[in-house]
């Protein structure tokens, strides 16, 4: 029945709706009111304070268009003050959330919280000279590329590699939360997909870039280069370790120096590509490869193997 | 030549953009200012919707960052509220134009619409509870995930997984439009492609996402798992139909429970996965397999086969 | 340590970044204040400007939603005329930094923006004629589409197709900056990588889209249809080319009229796919296929080839 | 006592708010959930409304900064329309208001509106040039303007007057409570009350205006010119009406043709100020002039009266 | 000289300012970084608080358009939280401020805060039925009013009055900046100036508004009504207190129940106004006046008296 | 008649208002296109700069609430580098407006506009200095200010000096448009209405203010204090003139060093108030008076004048 002023039964809905919220509190142990899985990081702040970072980072290029050299400073000054603020509230909800996790008090949180964002804050002019490698990569990668400029405002392989550099330093600083977040705002803005844990050396390029998945544990090596769709994944998990998986396990690729991966291919498990190689476009790889290798669909024999 | 005060024709184009219009228009039978394409639904209008609902559906992790559980309820009842009423005249207009298009008289149409948006309502705790297992099957499926709280904020399968559930009952409600609209606003931000016509049973995790398709008949059964890239798809429709391709008819993929799925497989026509199958990374399959099989490239014929 | 009253040092860290740009400017060869990287277009005006442009072409579907047909006209008009200024304003950005990057005075920079945004405003009635062919398109290769109208609203190809066409003619007509952003536009929402500077046919198709990647000196023909995760791409390029790779030289695929390529395929360098041919789902292909051929993995002996 | 989950026992005051509401709607003879105080028309959206016609009136002075002339009148048709739709939803709101309070069925109030918005739009031409009229009066009027451009932009009086004008209209079409809010939301601004009863003349020019009020039932003839804090008030109410005052009574001032009235003068009841008369600052007058007259402070009288 | 890349010589200016901020500190007593004048209040939060505020209390009227009574609670109950949250947040900053400006420690700011915005919100309740006495009153007193509903949404007086019962009860509760604050807000938008330390009994209505000024230390009774450009202000403060002026002391006027203040009236200093007495326009009173008196200009004799 | 689709004769009404604006154009002698009465300043454009004008000046009272003394610069710089652009934009609308009315070239404007803001720019820190004894001015003015920073945040008086004294550059520099919007700015605010022409000296300050009218070529003194609705005005202007009004003649009071005026008191004509005098509440008063006054309505007999 239709009542106009009462089309919804709110007042049934929104209590059937708590005791479901309740119902999983109680399944998941949470005590209301105290664990009660409240004041977590919000994804649209770091939205924010990543879009800030970028503009710090590269005022001409990510910052407000009218922009003029001689006011660079006063706009990264006051955009930094504000995003590393904002950053500092967001780690304090994830450091007081793990506390609260792990049952530990969360007395030193907020002092431990500065710390952390005094060292990220301090690691961005680093961070910064370690991405002009990235964009240079990128120029002299693509034969399309007309300008070191264009590369930053089009091409959405740096704007991941961008990301991924912040979220790593958060990854390793004790933010894993935050990290991760930030992750999912570059994957869903370009379709890559690294995880803040891979660690990656200068001079990284990656091309169109869809599709793309690199793994926690994943290590590459400077001035490597892939394309859309390659995959650096875990293999299946062993049966044999009692049903429980376990975690931080080394289980992603090591990808040396100067190597190539072309679109689309499939390299898992805690394998080495040798310095220079260049890996085919939809090979699929679950051994190791040596230096210097040209390894394509055609010269390669398929393993079996599933991954993750 | 370009004339200071006048520089853009707009006179000129603005007539042969109507012109172009009518063209359209009289090919595809429209009496202007009747049928004419207009009242359709707002993709902006749902894109709000569904962020209010999610937030609905678990405000202490999707709603505002400062909620406190005190106010859960009163958070939950407002934001229902704007939801349910700028769905309903979303809702509305999808009946009406459906009517317009056969030609029948939308007398009842609000009448309609408001009982469908009603049982649409009262649904959302069932929906809540369906996604808990969710969201717990992704925090057991993936060996990195920290937290619950953690899936949430981080795991676009989860937001694929919440948009389908939510479309998946406007698709059956007679709702095709606006069902259609809330899986694409999830597949642009996420990669993943989930058709709401899918049946998916409790417990389901999508890794990673980017690539995946789930076709309009696809079944899929309780605690399925699948990764980034996964098709589920139709085979090429037969010729010899007279041309006429027959709509409606089930041709996509059944799998039952407890199937994974890895990264990049593609499985195509109206075939059944059996329980407990493990499916290998981009093996390609257009045959049944029996329960309990493990494939994979190794182990597997290529047939022959094109997908839709 | 954690000082309250200044915890960031941001003194420090701005000069920092100051030594880090100016590091990138020297190395670059820029001279700071002339040629210091500023003046680029925008990528959040050009996704205004492209809504805009969405907006006057389909008014009564990608327009305010409450419309009316007596009123097309004057929303047309206006915002053609927003919309034009700021591409206007964005055009002369590029020029002038073009100028600047050849070494060439910007003399008559505006005026040739005004030239060409104008030519852009003349060509969009013939744009929005050639999408209703692709809109058709749509229509007719997708068996669940239900209406014309829906098309519009819910097919991310579509999409991805009205940003190409508008493209293409920024790309022609000397603006490959814009081009290439409004290109990254779509890619961010849509999975799909076209490069502006690609030739594509009337009733073009792209079904799911996600992964898509079509390369810069790609030509289509009429009445293509493609599916999720094509690779129109260059082969690798050759070595011997005294180390300096070549610009503008054909490297990309021709697809005549009538194909239809399947989920997953890649095409790989100048090679030629006769018309009315069907390429099956995963198929890898670096050699020409004569008209009228149907070709599936199983069919086919792979060639080795990575691409780009 | 402050409980850190649950300072501000929300339950216990939203539950008293709504005691206070129900006690109110009882005592004023409200039926809940159907008279009940709800669908009032809405000052923010009047607020827009009027800045739209504000626009639509003025294109070049008062509508957005970049327009050209060529684009005006699609500026115009846009703005009109999306002023006038959103003006008729407001209508019907006032229409269904007035019903409900006189117990009238509200059956034919959507089509009354639209006749009623229809009249209003058809009378913005005939208002533009009787505007025109008060800023050549306001230009004329004041040494220190130089240039009609100049008065639209910087005179509060003007403001006044047009909001006046358009709110006239309304409140003779039957819509006293749109009027009011017009009315209102220029004195906000002004400081300059004019009830939408008030009928004016053309050449109409009120200089620096903070503290003017003008009655319901006053009636202004052409070319007059009034100052800050002038009042054309009524007397106080006759106490011999049986304790209840009567309503519609023409009570305030009658000012003829080509009066001058200087600051703070206060003129009160239903009195004619003779053509061409002028009334000294801070006059106090409860008596007739007749044409001509040049009243001052000094050559005048105070007599007694109290005002409304 | 005009430099295209340095026209505003920034860093001069921006260094000037800080000597002119310093300079200002030092005359002041400031402690740089310590006593720095940061961290008070924001006007922008109070005003989007009081609006908030405001919906609370009379949601069906000044709360959202499309508001149901059945959802009226969840409204409240959801803006309330929102509302009160920000207070709390706004009466630390005052409290820190006032503790720092009194060189006393800070330690039970945040504590104390709480327990006073917590009292604010139960005394909610009770205000809201104090302000139903005032729109009651207006009603009433304004023969032009056709509703009770209309004149929440178009009597200045009122919105004044809901500001200064909130303002008043800050005030006493030791938030005296929040007050004052909130009681300027009212002042821009209305011209009515009402100290926030003045009492004012039940049903008070101002008619018209503009150039109110009422006092401190005013006292006013039950069913007072006055009108515009009314001041209860205070006397010369006499030369003899050795200069400096003492505060607190009782300086304006106390308005016995039923009186009736016409426009433009002028009345100064701790002078007594007896119950039902009316003071005629433009007034000036610096004596008392017994109970039942009738005032007018023509029946009193003008007395010497400056007013603050 | 209410036709559903097309219920506003937009077409009609449009090109009746084009009529009405192309007779207003021809009356006042306007070419078509050219002289068309476009590219005026923006009253919201410089609304937004005088808000980031008075942050920039007054960083920690009234820039953003959460800034910390550390980052004071980069936000100060930052502001005015955004600010200044902003007003130069505005500067170069009004100097081309004015030569186009003036008939000359408008070659130079740019250039001009350049140098205009350039020394705008250069006088702020002495500006802020100055408004720095007015702040103080208020803080001794008013026995109830308990701190120089509530100032700021609360007193009316005070916005509208800020305002006014930036104001009075612009209307010295050649900018009398940009000096008259900004007035109005603060007048609609405030209530308080200062011509950008009046001279006023140090510790200026105004209490209440509603009402208060100073005009273009009054000169004001030292630590000068009124109060709400003083008029500072013109007297009538004589009619002997041959009906022409002459400009720019000094028509306004000299208030000398250390006036006190009080409330309503009314000032008309280039009369001189000697040094130290005071006037008290609703004087009327047309005649000059020595140093040393204390005048009040018992001590005065009024003249006859009417008042601009």
């Amino acid at each position: 029945m239709s009542d106009r002023s009462n089309p919804w039964q709110l007042q049934t809905i929104v209590s059937q709706l708590r005791t479901a919220r309740n119902q999983w509190r109680t399944q998941n142990g949470r005590v209301s009111g105290e664990l009660g899985g409240r004041e977590l990081p919000s994804r649209a702040a770091m939205a924010e304070i990543l879009e800030a970072l970028c503009g710090a980072l590269f005022p001409m290029r990510l910052g407000p268009v009218d922009l003029r050299e001689e006011s660079e400073d006063f706009y990264v000054g006051h955009t930094l003050d504000v995003a590393l603020n904002a950053l500092l509230a967001q780690a304090r909800l994830e450091l007081r959330y793990a506390a609260r996790q792990a049952g530990l008090p969360d007395d030193g949180v907020d002092e431990t919280a500065t710390v952390l964002i005094q060292d990220f804050a301090l690691a961005l002019p680093r961070l910064r000279s370690l991405l002009d490698t990235d964009v240079l990569a990128a120029y002299h990668g693509d034969p399309a590329a007309r300008s070191v400029d264009e590369v930053l405002l089009c091409y959405p392989g740096i704007l991941a590699v961008i990301h991924h550099r912040l979220a790593h330093h958060m990854y390793r600083a004790g933010l894993p939360l935050l990290a991760r977040i930030s992750a999912e705002i570059a994957h869903s803005s370009t379709g890559i997909d690294i995880h803040p844990g891979a660690q990656i050396g200068r001079s990284f390029f990656i091309d169109h870039g869809t599709g793309v998945v690199i793994g926690e544990t994943a290590i590459i090596g400077e001035r490597v280069r892939i394309y859309q769709a390659v995959t650096l994944g875990a293999k299946r998990f062993p049966a044999d370790e009692s049903g429980q998986l376990q975690k931080g396990h080394p289980r992603h690729p090591i990808v040396e120096d100067d190597v190539v991966i072309y679109a689309g291919a499939t390299i898992l498990g805690r394998i080495t590509i040798g310095k220079g190689s260049t890996i085919g476009g939809n090979v699929w790889l679950t051994r190791s490869v040596p230096a210097g290798c040209n390894l394509t669909q055609a010269n390669l024999q398929h393993d079996d193997g599933t991954q993750k």
